[in-house]
């Protein structure tokens, strides 16, 4: 497999992203989400996302030179419309808006309307970690392909949560989940692989628990809450997917997941985003905070393990060991993958730098 | 089974915080808040309750006269110290408070330290919401029984995280779920009648998974976070059980979860909790933002069921249903909680109305 260093890699990303028409300091800013994406491990929300950046761009559905505005605030909040923009510059000017705000009034929060996919939601948590913060980022989805508990309709997308609390310089608490049991992405590769899925992750189109990794996509199954099963209380997944759509969607007037024709937004991707970040500092010393916050993750650590050779990991650290590791050995990218951004690079006149 | 009208019931509660030795207008305002646990199904978090407080105040980790009060504060925020007292008057103030801030300044967010049990998480979130807000509330938890994934040593308790957004007059979105697969209530009814669990509720203490009810608790084992397995993603509920920990006690200087010793406040039950309330009107037309909220609530019970009998809920919708039934036929106690309350009341002086 194909591997390039960080550096390279983003550079490769930025050359897509001016090449589809964005401004280059907005690019720059753009591929270094991108980028921390790949770095950290999470490839579903890297390059791999450019082949389908390309095709929203070009089928008119994601602006390029989209510029994002600030259409109402207060001193604690924000609404800023994303001008059917792609949600990566967009939602960093969101997350600084509400770090400004919570380093002047304690706490910031914004939501984002007319938007799209904006990478991982964890990097957008770390913004406020390493402000001093605590952050929380949701966002709302366009793939359609969970059902609720009890039906049998795709309501849902995987409506990730991410949650951040600053800890020892660097390595902050950081949560990142999609809310359905696995990403898309995990049963893909099952399938790649000729194996079945474990009990709890797709569902037949009538409802029925499946391993079949085949089901969740070409079988018109759907991928599950997290919980996996109703007895394994996936309404708690369910329910913190609405918590998602009801913070990211609603609340900014985004499309709601309920409104597949986008009614309110014609011919957009019509993604809502929603940000907080809080000052520790309105109840505590922070210092006293971030001891406490250490010492918690370093308690977990310290659990004893059921495998000695897999210690108890505390949310943050499987990506900062897999971003360590590629920052020596490079980010790699799959052959498939490859040969489709070498096409994409033709058609758009992307440099290649890979 | 012994059943009282919800009056009754409630009145039962009031007259034992008071025997207790808890002033009378707080005694009603906890006993309110009990009784709408009981009354809404969640009879874990009701009169199921007084024995444990009996234990509480009497070996003096619970003051009854105890009186909350803000010792930080500003436009948008509180810390306050609960006085080592019962968690539930505190926690109405808290959540009070963040209301009348949110109400102001467009958010009030509400840290509590040196509290207890305050009953059930969703009463307080649904308090923002029937004031139009929406409300987020999270508690630390005292009984250590979960395993982080991967680690074969308790490290958190249930520790719940409560959600709430208005929708139609008396029907708020109100998730209310601990942050394991199922709370050990529902784990010890399996033992009770002899049946084992569905794989990924429990765990034996040397981490393998078990359907054998008997281990959470007498065989040393351990509940599961949401999830069940590593498989089944149980890091997500070890994520968000951890989130909570950082809302409800880093940020309150609460007893940590992993300070089993206290040394923080030795002697007390230390628990910490978390409250927020949002004024949608911060972002949108409020009624806009409520007529969002209701379409997709009405959309996701409008998905066809898998089993026409049962049709999809939301979060809120099974409590209600059960507040229903039991505003018409009162409000069950089973015959062993009856005997130890008649003990309790007779111990106490407190009036017995049940």
């Amino acid at each position: 497999m194909s591997a390039a260093p960080y550096d390279q890699h983003r550079r490769q990303i930025e050359g897509f992203l001016v090449a589809f028409g964005m401004p280059e300091a907005t690019a720059a800013g753009t591929a270094e989400i991108m980028a921390w994406a790949d770095l950290h491990g999470i490839d579903s929300h890297g390059i791999s996302m450019i082949p389908t950046y390309d095709a929203h761009r070009r089928n008119g559905k994601m602006r390029m030179q989209a510029i994002p505005r600030i259409v109402k605030q207060t001193p604690v909040s924000a609404l800023i419309d994303g001008d059917g923009g792609l949600g990566h510059p967009t939602s960093r000017m969101a997350m600084d808006t509400a770090i400004a705000k919570a380093k002047l009034a304690g706490v910031g929060l914004v939501a984002v309307r007319n938007s799209s996919h904006f990478g991982a939601c964890g990097f957008y948590a770390r913004m406020a970690a390493d402000a001093g913060l605590i952050g929380l980022v949701t966002t709302s989805a366009s793939g359609i392909q969970v059902a609720p508990t009890g039906g049998k309709r795709a309501r849902f997308g995987t409506d990730p949560i991410a949650f951040a609390a600053p800890g020892r310089d660097g390595e902050p608490f950081l949560l990142d989940m999609a809310t359905t049991t696995v990403a898309a992405g995990r049963i893909r590769n099952k399938a790649n692989e000729g194996l079945q899925c474990p009990p709890g992750w797709v569902q037949t189109k009538d409802g029925e628990p499946s391993t079949d990794p085949l089901e969740a996509r070409e079988k018109g199954g759907f991928l599950t809450s997290l919980g996996g099963t109703a007895e394994g209380s996936s309404y708690k997944g369910y329910g913190l997917a609405s918590m998602v759509n009801i913070l990211s969607s609603a609340l900014s007037g985004a499309t709601m997941v309920t409104d597949p024709m986008h009614t309110k937004h014609p011919g957009t991707m019509g993604i809502g985003h929603f940000f907080m970040a809080m000052d520790p500092a309105m109840f505590r010393d922070e210092e006293d905070f971030r001891t406490d916050v250490i010492s918690f993750c370093d308690a977990m650590r310290a659990t004893p393990a059921i495998d000695p050779n897999q210690p108890v990991m505390v949310a943050g650290d499987p990506e900062r060991r897999r971003a360590a590791i590629r920052l020596q050995s490079g980010i790699p990218i799959a052959p498939g993958l490859l040969t489709q951004l070498r096409q994409v690079a033709e058609a758009s006149g992307a440099p290649w730098v890979l």
